[in-house]
């Protein structure tokens, strides 16, 4: 079951032609999941090879404007390409409180009504993810009408237990939020697909003697079975190892983690999006700003031991060798300073239109 | 005095990568004018050879999606790439009831202080410019808290006499703003020159015994001046004839005009953008929609007796004939439907990054 992630956007600041605004895409099974949807996003998205159409999830890491800025005008035109099916699933969004107002009030004074459903779970964050000084409390945003076609949704609070924000838990996966520190609110995702069930051993079936049919399904959907004879086969007896899930875990803009969650959802992460502003010698700045260099992200990487890392959100002064002008600077030293620190494992920089795949794991 | 317009999005209903939402900017001595700003205008910017640092006024024609929502992140950009500066004059933004409000929460939404001074003065429309059904009142949304930065703008109502707006009265411009007919309320914008002085005759001032130096300059400025001999020379004796003002009439979304304004102001307009959603087989179409045809935009035209027409604002079916695909139709067919109203004037189809010059106009 291939599962791959797309780089939209990977400019820091404002969108660009190139690189554009922040928004990276993760495709499995036909269906898409948007994280971080800036003014442009759905340009981007007609330019690549997604379908914008698939999009069932949406999840904002931050209300910075290169972040949010493209989403209600994705919704329309996602709207204007849609027909009314009443039947279909809304598109949940997820993102810091004070979005649903957002998107609210944007589609009312826009005069839009979206042809398909939607519900917009908000994240509580907690005031210690930025400066003192930076903090503003949208709870009283939330007051506002909802409109009539929105399904109310969840306002989620830190677990204070597992210090993170359960967002979906389906037959698939499971996806938490994190906290992170940056000028304002922060969080990453982390998505865990859940293992599937290993393949049966059809030798040991026939040694059973457990005829092909459909018992065979419901041995591989963990179901026990009692053949003919009175014996009954528990699923164990027949499956080969189940396959582990894959883990991506993408953050927002942070120059560092709250909490002990992020270090737990992100070990072992398949795959680890990470930002980079800014290189390594500008690291003072980085932190004024809330932000990570290479040596930070990968320092952070390599706590998780992480499989890939994937750096992103680059300053628009990193341009790559061949587009360089005066006063750029060259992008392949972020990689470097990575992976100086990552012992030479191999640190990619994400460009707009990137695609990665993520393997299906093997049996442990 | 070169005069330029720039077309940055020609699209309907959505940005796409070509053509882009809705965006033209007018441009005069250094100075920019943006007329909407659709998602993507700011990449639309860098891509062009204009300098978005340069824009002191922004208007906006109507609340739909297309033709607004770059305004946020393109206010965001112009901030991070200017400098705190305390004498800066604001950059005025004019659109209908409900922009100030939007801009206002989505900057204090997303933590965005501006660094530059900004004003927006809003457009009071009449229930005549759309159905009924669609009419919402946006007057409650004035009543939110103005933000530290941000100069009170005015709230501009239909003045009844004149049946139009009056934006700006400065020394060179006069720009008034009418009612459209539109799903929503959509208005128009008459830019209009103020006549400039004409040429000092020098012949006649060796004549009359007046020395190059300062007096010609106040002359020139239409001061009357007295000479040593006692003699007074009135500014009407030695200048030329004044050089008429040019006159650009910019057209949002319509299906035609509310009052004999728009007439009024467009009369003779040396170039007007009209918008043309659909051709000319699709006009019931068009018209639901509130749109415009070929047909349409250049009968009205046509009455105002305009030197040049500028069609824009095409559905993302129309393609240039090198650049059409399966469903597509062929752009240049508007083209023939409204040179046909216009006894085969020339009407020009605008592209993005389209350039027309607008020449000084000769003394009558």
């Amino acid at each position: 079951m291939s599962m791959e992630v797309t780089f939209l956007g990977t400019g820091s600041a404002h969108p660009s032609p190139s690189p554009a605004a922040s928004a990276v895409a993760l495709r499995r099974e036909g269906q898409c999941w948007l994280f971080d949807c800036g003014e442009g996003t759905q340009t981007q998205l007609m330019r690549s090879h997604l379908k914008a159409g698939r999009i069932t999830k949406i999840f904002i890491t931050h209300l910075h404007g290169d972040h949010f800025f493209g989403l209600p005008g994705l919704l329309c035109t996602l709207s204007l390409q849609s027909s009314p099916d009443s039947n279909k699933p809304p598109v949940d969004i997820y993102g810091p409180l004070g979005l649903r107002s957002f998107i609210w009030r944007t589609l009312e004074l826009s005069h839009s009504q979206l042809l398909f459903p939607y519900v917009v779970h908000e994240l509580v964050p907690t005031r210690d993810q930025c400066p003192a000084e930076e903090f503003k409390d949208f709870s009283s945003l939330d007051k506002d009408d909802t409109s009539p076609g929105e399904a109310q949704g969840r306002i989620l609070h830190l677990d204070p237990v597992e210090n993170s924000y359960l967002l979906v838990d389906d037959e698939q996966f499971v996806v938490k939020a994190f906290r992170l520190f940056h000028r304002i609110p922060s969080f990453g995702f982390a998505v865990e697909e859940k293992p599937r069930a290993g393949k049966l051993n059809v030798q040991k079936l026939k040694e059973l003697g457990v005829q092909p049919g459909p018992l065979y399904g419901k041995l591989k959907n963990g179901i026990a079975v009692v053949l003919e004879n009175g014996v009954t086969i528990s699923p164990a007896d027949v499956l080969e190892e189940p396959i582990p899930g894959r883990k991506i875990c993408i953050l927002g803009d942070c120059s560092g983690v709250v909490g002990d969650a992020a270090m737990k959802l992100c070990c072992e992460a398949d795959m680890l999006i990470h930002e980079a502003t800014l290189d390594d010698t500008q690291e003072e700045k980085a932190r004024e700003h809330g932000h990570s260099t290479p040596k930070m992200a990968s320092g952070f990487a390599k706590s998780c031991k992480v499989k890939k890392l994937v750096l992103t959100h680059f300053s628009q002064r990193y341009k790559p060798a061949t587009q360089m002008g005066e006063g750029d600077a060259d992008i392949t030293e972020l990689k470097r300073q990575a992976e100086s620190v990552l012992d030479g494992q191999e640190v990619t920089l994400a460009e707009d239109f990137m695609t990665i795949e993520v393997p299906m794991k093997k049996q442990k």
